[in-house]
């Protein structure tokens, strides 16, 4: 890695798909100030995205005493969900920024980088989605991540919906009954009838956040809650096994849902799992350095 | 009922989430002519859904050889998805349509008087969605049909949901191997990293056609397609069940997926089910001759 001057400073970006965060540090990493702005998934929404990321890096730079103007000096470090997309990795890159240069890697790199405060090692995020991630060798691998419709399996928002499913269930009487439903009708101030009218435009945030309804519901031992949360488990458990394949050396679990699912993950698993040592937006900054 | 005038005309609709059908009918209800329309589902798009209903009785009439003119003389009755939400019922009260009269209820309550030529029965769906109805004593019931996001278990959309996220998982060596895997890459051609992107924008019929594959892949005795026709079968069996404690008489299952799924089902569940006299569009127009 080149040693940057002692006058450059650093802008690490970490772009998800509920909002994006933002340090600015300097060349020895010391943070100087934080910002955040709206929803970063350049996949969803890209205007809103590159929106977002000016939004953060402005807020940080007034955090960090320093004027506006001082954009145009900052090389940026940018992690976002959603460029693993091939299309939309090449659409930000065409993105007339105001940054001095940018290094742009999908949101799982940084959070990777971040986690060890090296290149090397590998991430299980489990907040409103879910992903596996390793580098190793230059390489990188992506399990899941493909959003609660299709996969997110152990997320937030996939257990939030599988709550519902299973509330809908019950109240037909074509599944067993879960103190859930009384939970969740109590939630969302709903008769049973308009469940599904009252989530039709409900976001994956809506649901992650509908997943503390099934851990509540797991104290009190209820057993389709808990059979959910083991679901959950069970495939990030899985995730874990295969990342541990790639030889990665390092291993966090991080994200919203990660203390909550944490007892439910085999010890062995657990046993094998390290803290993360810096946030994935230090992991953004410590992208840009290197570039 | 009252007896209706030899000079009047009945319109019969029948809107569901792929298509909209159409029958122009004489008060002998002998069929004049028949149409067919785009979407119909009033939760999803309520705009889309009144022009597909004006197209199928636009072509219903020309096939009756009728003028255009003549929609104004119709008596409609209507059968649509998505009106059982209260919101999208009244929505629909509120169009200013160029019918006669408007007899306005769900798809699933003509399909219900279609298959028994009757007010009373009861009726199992499962197409690109799936529900159970019955109507006793001036009672409706319905249990499911949530859509597949929530529901919709053993209908064509969920199976291909299924589908889709079974192969998903067998790429990634967190599920087990399916020959779906690539049957569903031959058939949306495309490689398994683009899966998810080419199917960003699917609908449920999309998803419905997927499930195909997956009886394909049962008759080649794939063990994870076998399990989720088990799985969706179990569910219409639970359905059946539950309807017939309603007492409904008579019971008929309906939709493109039925003839496929029949063989799945408990045989004692199969073996009370009646075959549908008339189709739901035939119940519109009976809807419409008993308003």
């Amino acid at each position: 890695m080149p040693k940057p001057s002692m006058s450059d400073l650093y802008l690490g970006i970490d772009g998800g798909g509920t909002k994006c965060c933002a340090v600015i540090a300097d060349a020895q990493g010391v943070i100087l100030g934080r910002g955040m702005g709206g929803a970063a998934n350049a996949y969803q929404n890209l205007t809103q995205t590159q929106a977002s990321i000016i939004d953060a890096a402005t807020m940080a730079l007034h955090d960090a005493g320093l004027p506006v103007n001082k954009m145009r000096d900052l090389s940026a470090g940018i992690g976002l969900a959603g460029v693993n997309v091939p299309s939309v990795f090449a659409a930000m890159q065409q993105w007339q920024h105001g940054f001095k240069k940018i290094s742009l890697t999908t949101d799982l790199h940084i959070a990777c980088i971040g986690a060890h405060k090296t290149t090397e090692g590998a991430v299980i995020v489990t907040g409103t989605g879910s992903c596996g991630y390793s580098f190793v060798a230059k390489q990188a691998t992506i399990l899941g991540g493909h959003g609660f419709l299709l996969g997110d399996q152990g997320s937030g928002a996939w257990m939030g919906l599988e709550a519902v499913k299973a509330v809908l269930l019950a109240d037909d009487h074509t599944g067993p009954q879960t103190q859930m439903s009384a939970m969740l009708h109590d939630y969302l101030q709903v008769a049973s009838t308009m469940l599904v009218d009252k989530l039709s435009t409900a976001s994956s945030g809506d649901y992650a956040k509908i997943s503390q309804i099934v851990f509540a519901a797991a104290l009190q031992q209820d057993e389709v809650a808990i059979s959910i949360i083991r679901e959950g488990a069970h495939y990030i458990d899985l995730i874990a096994e295969r990342l541990w394949q790639t030889k990665p050396g390092r291993m966090s679990l991080i994200g919203g849902l990660s203390t909550y699912i944490t007892p439910w993950l085999k010890p062995d698993i657990v046993a094998r799992l390290s803290p993360p040592l810096a946030q994935p937006e230090f992991g953004a900054v410590m992208l840009a350095m290197q570039a």
